[in-house]
């Protein structure tokens, strides 16, 4: 058992803040017995860890994000979704073929978010089935927690990124009976890059791997116009984009992430709510692809679950924290076009990024009882130069602090 | 005579970079003679500073900023822009009675623009003489070029900053006289706050002593529908808000900065055409405060001329090369809506931030002949792991970079 003090800030619901000023996390082993005031009279002999006047929040969770685009991070912001996939990020993913390349730059990638804040994270490998393992490898070691996946892709895309759809089978097989039990914190997920670079027989097996393991599913829905043409053109009695992947019990059958949904019909917010479907927002990349803004105050409204990711590299920042600041910043664009779809709140979008991304991998991302030790403690010294409350000094982290406050970083416990 | 040796990258133009790898800049004072590949014959044997591998890039230039809210810069984003002002920012610009308040806190404002790259700044301060001149002084002491404009005041605002007319008028002018000679790169500005917070004969005399001086002028323009219509109430014979300045020579009859431009009639972007009046952008601040996205492919293609501000604490990010970023961002959020309005491209964006915003204040922002000498030098070999081009690591910089990137500062020659 162990005790934390400090000041400690979480949100338990969407739609406000607890906050502890001086409060006392009771651990034990990985998980939280509560929080408290006063340190209660029968762990008062457990070893305390003293932050004084830091700030303890929960960790950030980047439910999308792509690994090995790590070297594209913040250029080649000037195309649309669909020549910026073919010109410049399947020549990158091509590149991880060569494992020691792999490896170099994973733990590159793994560094980076490391330093900003993220304590899991879904990420998208390539085909390779190597490289991905490495991956796997480098984030157990890190300490991270959550879920990598070997990316399937058997048609519509460049010769190099073109596998069989046995072999795109079979290496995603032999990883799940690699990796199913070989770590706590870090699972395989079923990750078919997107409808139209899937063939109906790829999907298909996908699905049923998905379920035979119960394993997760991530993948990217409704970013751009374009994009949801070409599926429709793709698979002409679709009744929208998301019923393609839930035709093959990829929508929701086992958890299910779909990045983006920025152009989403009602009839599928509706599928995503009934199937618990998380929508995963990446502001930074849909503005940077030029795709628009999810509306999520509509998502929120019809109750369908909401997490942020990076979206590295067609978002430019590792930051789960400027997610926070831009998702609020959109939905306040769309608010000055349409008030009837109210701006997203600090606590709302401060919420998504912990309980509501954490939620995903289990009792993560909140500091209630029972929820493992997932935790962010932040020095803030230097921005914390007037009478500020500690719900300022958490919004004046958020819009202007970065990798230089993060003081300690917990997963599961453990300090990493 | 002096010699810059580096990777020089600037905007001659709107449309594109000029790229020297191991170029050389030749000084003679302040000013550009040019810049080379190689060291002409004639200046062989003058002092060279070399940069080796660094980039050398024209300084940031934010033409819009509030330097009295530096104590609220990323708290309070909760509320719409009169709110905002009435809750938030009018009590903290009262303390600025206090010069010691003043000083301490300009001090910090000042040290935060100069570690984000900001060269020549156009600040507002507030109502009161005193700090408004501890300003000024602060902002000598420091190197950084720019103007600093007394706020002016008499109706339609909290007690503690309203101001009696006669002494809006007379400190005004007192601060002119002190301050029209004092510093090379330090100038008044006259900066009636807004038209809903002058009175006529306050806008009318600013306008005449704007004239008489020789003067610039800063306010902020049809930034929020609320705002607009509180102008239109107050104004009922104005043909647009901007129509108001004009009607009192505050509107381009001396060089004018308007800030925000978000919600403009055709006819107001045709007066700022005709009378050169800038259009300062101040993309995070219009989403904060709710108030929209300005125009900026429709300003540009009406030939209005554009510069980029900060806007703190509207804003929340002190860095011009975030202004950048989210100005690009917002443009391709427009075009997602109509491809009629193409985004900004990184050049646009970066000639925006630079020869656009510097235009200004004389022959500043580029690296041509008698150009000031205004310069960042950037060391971004943490970004630059790959072997990415001179243009690619620029755009890195900008959008994954931060102040630890900025390795020297130079203003009109000299290293600050």
């Amino acid at each position: 058992m162990k005790i934390i003090k400090g000041n400690i800030i979480f949100t338990p619901t969407y739609d406000k803040f607890e906050i502890i000023k001086d409060g006392y996390i009771i651990l034990s082993n990985n998980k939280i017995v509560g929080v408290y005031n006063e340190i209660p009279k029968q762990y008062k002999n457990y070893e305390l860890i003293d932050y004084k006047d830091k700030l303890i929040i929960p960790g950030m969770n980047d439910l999308h994000c792509h690994a090995p685009q790590f070297r594209n991070v913040g250029i080649a912001m000037d195309k649309e979704l669909l020549p910026w996939l073919n010109d410049y990020t399947f020549p990158e993913e091509s590149k991880y073929k060569d494992i020691d390349y792999g490896k170099k730059m994973y733990s590159k990638f793994v560094k980076e978010i490391y330093k900003n804040g993220t304590t899991r994270v879904a990420a998208f490998a390539t085909i390779h089935k190597e490289s991905t393992m490495k991956l796997m490898d480098i984030l157990i070691d890190s300490g991270i927690g959550g879920c990598v996946g070997k990316v399937n892709m058997d048609r519509n895309s460049c010769d190099s990124l073109c596998e069989y759809t046995m072999t795109s089978i079979n290496d995603t097989l032999d990883i799940i009976k690699r990796y199913l039990n070989k770590s706590e914190l870090v699972k395989p997920i079923i990750t078919p890059r997107f409808v139209p670079t899937c063939s109906e027989i790829l999907l298909k097996n996908l699905g049923e791997i998905a379920i035979k393991y119960n394993l997760p599913v991530q993948s990217h829905l409704s970013e751009n116009i374009g994009e949801i043409n070409w599926v429709k053109e793709l698979h002409p009695r679709s009744k929208f984009y998301g019923d393609v992947y839930d035709s093959y019990n990829l929508f929701g059958d086992t958890p299910t992430l779909m990045a983006h949904c920025v152009h989403l019909t009602d009839d599928e917010i509706n599928l995503m709510k009934t199937k618990n479907v998380y929508a995963v927002h990446c502001p930074t990349s849909n503005a940077n692809l030029g795709s628009g803004i999810m509306p999520i105050r509509k998502l929120l409204n019809n109750n369908v679950k909401i997490a942020f990711g990076s979206d590295v590299s067609g978002g430019h920042s590792f930051s789960i924290f400027k997610a926070i600041v831009y998702a609020i910043e959109f939905s306040k664009l769309i608010w000055a076009q349409n008030k009837e779809y109210d701006f997203l709140t600090l606590s709302e979008a401060f919420y998504i990024a912990t309980k509501g991304g954490g939620s995903f991998f289990g009792n993560i991302g909140s500091f209630e009882k029972d929820y493992e030790f997932d935790a962010l403690v932040i020095d803030d010294s230097d921005l914390n130069f007037d009478n500020y409350s500690l719900l300022e000094r958490l919004e004046k982290f958020i819009y202007l602090g970065d990798d230089r406050h993060i003081y300690h970083r917990y997963v599961s416990g453990k300090l990493i």
